[in-house]
C-alpha cells in the first residue's frame, strides 16, 4: 500500500498543493505549514517519488557517474567519494561502466534515457569529445580527471598534469639520476600525454642526463610488469617517472622478478598517492594529487551547473606534491 | 528541444500506441510495425524515458547496488562484474555507499524514492536484518555474499563460508602445522563467523593442534597489520587463516615488519582470490570465490524476481577451491 500526497494531506488537513510544496527546494511554505506536513508524513511513512515528481520538476536528482576502468584500485576511492559527497547533497550516483565500450552516443542516449540531471566523467582516458557529446546534448557535464585547456569546452577538475610531469623531473634531478624514463599509461591518454610533455620540459635544461620514454597498454598493474619485463631486455634506466601508481606497483613487480633492488639500483616515482601506494610493504614515492579536493569541486561545480546549466566551462586545477617513502635513493 | 512519442508516430504514420508497443518489452506489435517505427524514432534521434513510462510500466529498469566496505578491493571487480552484468540486461545500478549510514529505514526509504525494481545487497557485514528490511516492503532483495541458511528469508548468492572454514583447515593439516590461528574480520560479520565455525570444525579431529583465533576490526588491509602487530606481543602461530585476502596482504606486511620469512617462519591462507592476491609481488595462496558466477547468478535470479517477486526465498551457494601460490609451506 503506497501512502500518497493526497493521504498526507488528509491526515494533516491541508491542501496537496502544500504538501507538494514542503516537499519541493525552495517552494514557498510558513514553516507552520511544513511542521504540520512533515509530522503527518512521518506518521504514514510517506516519502516523495522522485521519479514522478521528476515529470513536473524536470530534476531527478541522478548524476550519471562514468568511468571506464576497474582494474585501477585509486578508482575504488574515486567512487566512494563521489557516492558520499553525491548523497550528502540529496543526489544519486547511476554507475556506468564502458570498459568495453566507447562509443559517446550509446552513451548519451543510455542516459538520456534515465533523465540524469547532469553526467560524471571520472576517467582521463575516454577522448575528450566524450565529455563534448553531454554538453552538445545539453546535458551538464564536469571531466574529473580531464585535460584543461585554455578554451575549454566542458567543466574540467583535476590537476594540472603538464606541472605534476615536470614536479617528477625536478623529483629525479634532486636525486641525480642521470638515466631516467618515463613509462606511461596508454599513449591516447592526455593524462600520459600531458605528464610527459611536462616530464621533457622539466628535464630539458639538462642535456646530460639521458631519457627515454615508453608506454603501457593500460593503467594496470599488468599493464606496468609487461611493459617493465619487455624494456629489461634493452637496458634499464636508473630512474623510472611511472604514469600512476597501479603501473609502478606492476614495475615494482617485474624489477623483483629481475632481482634488482629499489632504490639502490633502480628508483621509481609514481602518480596519484592511492591508498595502496601509503601500504607498508609497498611504500612507493608518488606524487599526491588531492583527490578527495578534486572530487569535492566536481560535485559542487555539478550542483551549480544544475541551477545554471549554460555556466561558462572552466578548469579547475589543485597542486599536487610529492610523497616521499621508500622508492626514491635519497637527494643529493 | 525533445523528440516525443507523438513526433515518431507523425514521421511513422502510425498510432502512439504502435509507437508505445514497440518500446515496450513483451507488447504486441507486428515486425512490419515495429521496422517502420524504429526507422522514424532512429530519424529523429528518439529514445523512450524510462522513467516517464516507469508511472505506468511500474518498472524503472533501476538496480539498487549497495555495498559499505569501499576499502575492501575485490569491490571494484564486484562493482565492475555487477555493472556489466546489469547493462548487459537492460539495468542500471544506482550505487548506494553505506560505509557510514547502517539505518535499514533510512536506506529503504532513499531507495523507494526512486523506484528501484530491486536491490542487491554486496555485503557480508551488513546484518541479515537488513536485506529483510526491503522484502519487508515489498522490493525484491538479493543478499550477495550473505549467509545462508535452512530456512532462508532472503535470495542469498554466494559460497557456503563454513565449508571455506573447512578447506582452509584441511589444507593447514595437510603442510604439517600444529600451531594454528584464525584472524578473523570484524567479529560482527556472518562471514567471519561461519568461516571460524567451519575452521574449528576442521580442526576439531586434531586435538594436537593448538588453535586460536582473534578479529580484526574491518575487511581492511590496515585492520589486518594493526591485528598481526598486536599479536605478534604474545607470540605467533606456525600458519594463519586470515578472513580475507585484504586482511592477508595487511598481515604480510606486518610480517615484512617483524623480519619474518613468508612461508618459512609463518604461513598465510587467504580468502577470496582477488585480483591482487594473483600480484606475483604478492602471490598469497588462498581459497577463490567464483565471483563471476556468483555475480551473474544474484543478476539472473534478480531478473527472475522482477517478474516473479514473491518468489520462494532460496539460497545458491557456489563450491570455493584453493589457490596455491607462494604463502604456505608445500603438503606433507
Amino acid at each position: 500500500m503506497t501512502v500518497t500526497l493526497k493521504d498526507v494531506a488528509n491526515r494533516a488537513g491541508v491542501s496537496t498543493s502544500a504538501v507538494s510544496r514542503t516537499f519541493t527546494d525552495g517552494a514557498s511554505v510558513s514553516v507552520k505549514m511544513r511542521q504540520k506536513v512533515r509530522k503527518a508524513a512521518n506518521e504514514l511513512g510517506y516519502s516523495p517519488n522522485f521519479l514522478a515528481r521528476s515529470l513536473t520538476t524536470r530534476r531527478t536528482k541522478l548524476i550519471g557517474l562514468v568511468s571506464n576502468n576497474f582494474h585501477n584500485p585509486i578508482f575504488l576511492e574515486v567512487f566512494d567519494l563521489f557516492t558520499r559527497s553525491l548523497q550528502d547533497r540529496g543526489l544519486r550516483p547511476l554507475l556506468v561502466n564502458l570498459s568495453n565500450e566507447t562509443d559517446p552516443e550509446n552513451s548519451v542516449r543510455m542516459l538520456r534515457q534515465y533523465s540524469v540531471d547532469g553526467v560524471i566523467v571520472a576517467s582521463s582516458t575516454l577522448p575528450p569529445a566524450f565529455s563534448k557529446a553531454f554538453r552538445d546534448k545539453m546535458i551538464p557535464v564536469v571531466n574529473t580527471f580531464g585535460r584543461h585547456s585554455s578554451n575549454p569546452e566542458v567543466h574540467v577538475v583535476g590537476i594540472d598534469n603538464i606541472e605534476a610531469g615536470r614536479m617528477a623531473a625536478r623529483e629525479l634531478v634532486a636525486r641525480g639520476y642521470k638515466s631516467i624514463a618515463f613509462l606511461g599509461g596508454p599513449e591516447a591518454a592526455t593524462s600520459t600525454q600531458d605528464r610527459l610533455q611536462g616530464f621533457r620540459e622539466g628535464l630539458a635544461a639538462y642535456p646530460d642526463i639521458e631519457l627515454r620514454h615508453s608506454f603501457a597498454a593500460a593503467y594496470s598493474f599488468k599493464a606496468g610488469r609487461v611493459e617493465m619485463l619487455r624494456l629489461s631486455e634493452s637496458g634499464l634506466a636508473e630512474a623510472y617517472f611511472c604514469g600512476d601508481d597501479v603501473l609502478s606497483i606492476g614495475v615494482l613487480s617485474a624489477l623483483k622478478d629481475m632481482n634488482k633492488q629499489v632504490p639502490q639500483e633502480v628508483g621509481i616515482i609514481g602518480l596519484n598517492n592511492m591508498e595502496m601506494a601509503g601500504w607498508e610493504n609497498i611504500a612507493l614515492t608518488t606524487i599526491a594529487q588531492p583527490i578527495k579536493q578534486i572530487i569535492a569541486s566536481s560535485v559542487e561545480l555539478m550542483v551549480a551547473m544544475l541551477d545554471e546549466p549554460d555556466r561558462y566551462p572552466e578548469a579547475r586545477l589543485f597542486p599536487c606534491q610529492v610523497v616521499e617513502r621508500e622508492t626514491l635513493r635519497p637527494r643529493v
